[in-house]
């Protein structure tokens, strides 16, 4: 019985910790029965109700007990009722709302799971609305990314994903591949009175268009993942160059330890930041200098790692460093960094002006020249990350993205059937191939391993 | 309008953090409508609904908006519609439970800010409940307290509490004073009467018992204070007597630095833990001797001022020292530690065994010797502190313990008032003040200061 989908499981769906309010969530054929045995409309302890004759989607005050024996009350609670199939995950489910705080909640959860129900892994309500039909997959998927959303821009391209924008997409692909397909089909019926070099060059015309298509969605993935995951900025530069100060400025925290020592980051230090909507991971690393020790020589190893690693870079040049300095540290910057990703940044330019357009100025001092620095980080992702405009669609997870590479790929091969003048049944077994992996984004195809990696990530109780 | 008590006000009810629900709730006049305009029954974002008319205690699904004019979806939502007075705080209340995580919930809500509603103060939907008379002020702190609850006896004495057993208590004992102010009033009636002397004694006795039965719950207090924050053990003992280690052993994990060096610990160490139900705040504190490092030594004075504060001590012996320095160790521990709150240990006894009936024998290495050890820990706290039966009142709250001394105090007066053939009129205001003290238990009697300084200590949203 273990894992049976018609089982009832029951999760705290609320954070851990201190709150008003925790709720507590039930789904599965028992939901009800269970809750009515530990359940009183007074704290008497007897005055029950049937679940079953109350309207869905109503709620009901009372106490709950620690067991159908009631011999002690629990806590005062609220009792919403939502009747199957219209519910979140298709099935009987009630929300059990008490007070807040952690005691209670577990208290409660234990006692259910006394009663019968077993406790819920992680994602299973969700995956319990996939299975029984009131979501689809990549809906599913949108939820618990819109869970973890940090930024507008993460929120918004999630909540477009969970009102169905990339089911839609994909439904519309599907229909277009299957036209082809009966074209191609339809084709095989007629092959032998000599319509096929006519038709040949349309159908290859209708896949290489819908595979462009296709092929610009797929790009939007790596905009995707910044909107989602936010941008690997990486702080790098010589010694000194002020890194951590700035690196502190950013995050408005005294994170990395700052002095005038050359060499005092060692372990590079990672943290996060949202500068105007785009999220930033930011990375401090150890100046970049051969030295003789060796804690701080792992430590500048590690920072070449990072900025390889790194979608953009900040290159610090001290501004009050001599001319020399200054131009070999520019052209270092030139010959070792990608221009695209890298933006090279004149520090501390309250001392010395740099007089170089290849660069910015920066200064602690100067609040006008950070707010630059920030506008122009921001800018930069979204001229080189973001380039897609509102409506369309940005894939934000791999997972899709690997579906709609997988579906590209075998409209590929249908091309080259057709251009090999393979017979129409090899055509149509690539195409059908391509439906395959499209209805692997929505989950109209799918399989164990596929789902239980999906739902893995989920928090409990959702 | 600032903290009026009509406007609307909206917090966060869940704990922040990612999970599964987040639950925003709304109360006051403008509740409904202020969640009208940013609802829409379906994402068309126009499909409105009137909340005055659907009945109370009901469910809505659909979908909340950036604003008034419909620009962007922020949510799927669920909204419970609960009408005053049935409701929490007794007036309209709104609760919106939106997905999880941290953004979604703080969008909504700034989305209701902006269209009327006002931050909650801390505690402010308890406070309305109050005000609004659906509760007791006891019953307000109960809420407070059962959010915070850690153990089984902390949770039950909350329940009771909210429960109302504390105000039960105070309104039989108001309605047993006003029986004997009544009779003192009837009294003068018939003062020249010659009557009297004759009721003098009757009135005393009467008070008199009264009074017994409220110093009784007054006590209650340590235990009450012991079940809800814990008790304080502090491990003390010469250095190298296995204090870290079984503070570690404890708390089953390596919190404190052990070594074979004595004074090793330093700065003392906290950490709290639940041991058969009880909850205990350990400390480590560093070895007593006398040190010249002027670091330990200042480690030693605050070992000796935690000691001072404990409620509990254990203090180690270690067993494989010679017979001498055991044999000053228990006459030092005899000498200067409180028997009634101090356990003598004899640590690792797993090396040599002392024959003493004077401590208990404990060795990391035998899980025998640490459960007895244990079970000795929180027997000695049940028979130390908390001496009273599960149906007893059990004062958990300072405030509650000092309304309840003004009231014996008062009585007190009254007896003396009694005694000393005072006229009737001195006893009725000696009973007066009394009554009025009892009545700020319960917040009958009460002010602005009493108020703030009690939801004060409330989470955002409850």
């Amino acid at each position: 019985m273990k894992n049976n989908l018609y089982d009832t499981i029951a999760a705290i769906s609320t954070p851990a910790g201190e709150g008003g309010i925790s709720v507590l969530r039930l789904s599965g054929e028992n939901a009800f029965s269970l809750t009515e045995k530990v359940f009183s409309k007074d704290n008497s302890g007897i005055k029950k109700i049937d679940f079953q004759k109350t309207a869905s989607h109503t709620i009901h005050f009372g106490y709950i007990f620690d067991n159908a024996d009631i011999t002690e009350l629990i806590d005062e609670v609220l009792i919403s009722v939502f009747k199957g199939p219209n519910s979140y995950t298709g099935e009987n489910v009630v929300e059990i709302s008490s007070h807040g705080g952690f005691y209670i909640a577990q208290k409660i959860l234990s006692v259910l799971i006394n009663t019968g129900a077993r406790h819920a892994e992680p994602g299973e309500f969700t995956k319990r609305a996939f299975l029984n039909g009131r979501i689809d997959l990549s809906q599913a998927e949108a939820v618990a990314d819109l869970i973890k959303a940090k930024t507008d821009s993460a929120h918004s391209s999630s909540i477009k994903q969970l009102e169905g924008a990339l089911s839609e997409f994909a439904h519309k692909t599907r229909q277009e591949i299957i036209n082809i397909t009966s074209l191609v089909e339809l084709e095989l019926d007629f092959a032998e009175e000599g319509l096929e070099f006519v038709k040949a060059d349309d159908i290859k015309a209708m896949i290489t268009n819908l595979n462009s298509k296709l092929r610009r969605i797929s790009e939007s993935y790596i905009a995707g993942k910044v909107i989602r995951d936010g941008v690997n900025l990486v702080i790098a530069g010589k010694p000194n160059s002020g890194k951590s100060s700035l690196f502190n400025y950013l995050l408005n925290k005294n994170r990395a330890i700052v002095s005038s020592v050359a060499g005092t980051t060692r372990d590079y230090i990672e943290e996060n930041i949202i500068i105007n909507g785009v999220l930033f991971n930011l990375t401090d690393t150890a100046g970049l200098r051969s030295s003789d020790d060796e804690i701080e020589s792992e430590g500048i190893r590690r920072s070449f790692s990072k900025i390889d690693e790194a979608d953009m870079i900040l290159y610090l040049t001290d501004s009050s460093e001599d001319e020399k300095f200054i131009e070999d540290d520019i052209a270092n910057f030139e010959n070792n960094f990608d221009k695209e990703r890298s933006v090279l940044v004149f520090s501390k330019c309250d001392l010395k002006k740099v007089s170089s357009d290849k660069g910015t100025g920066v200064s602690l001092l100067n609040e006008e020249t950070l707010e630059n620095l920030k506008r122009l980080m921001s800018d930069k992702v979204k001229s080189a990350f973001i380039p897609f405009s509102k409506d369309e669609i940005v894939l934000t997870n791999i997972r899709h993205k690997f579906c709609l590479e997988n579906v590209i790929r075998s409209l590929e091969e249908a091309i080259t059937s057709v251009e090999n003048k393979m017979s129409g049944e090899f055509i149509s077994v690539d195409l059908r191939n391509a439906l395959n992996h499209l209805g692997e984004i929505t989950g109209e195809v799918t399989n164990d391993t596929i789902l239980n990696n999906i739902f893995m990530n989920f928090c409990i109780g959702k």
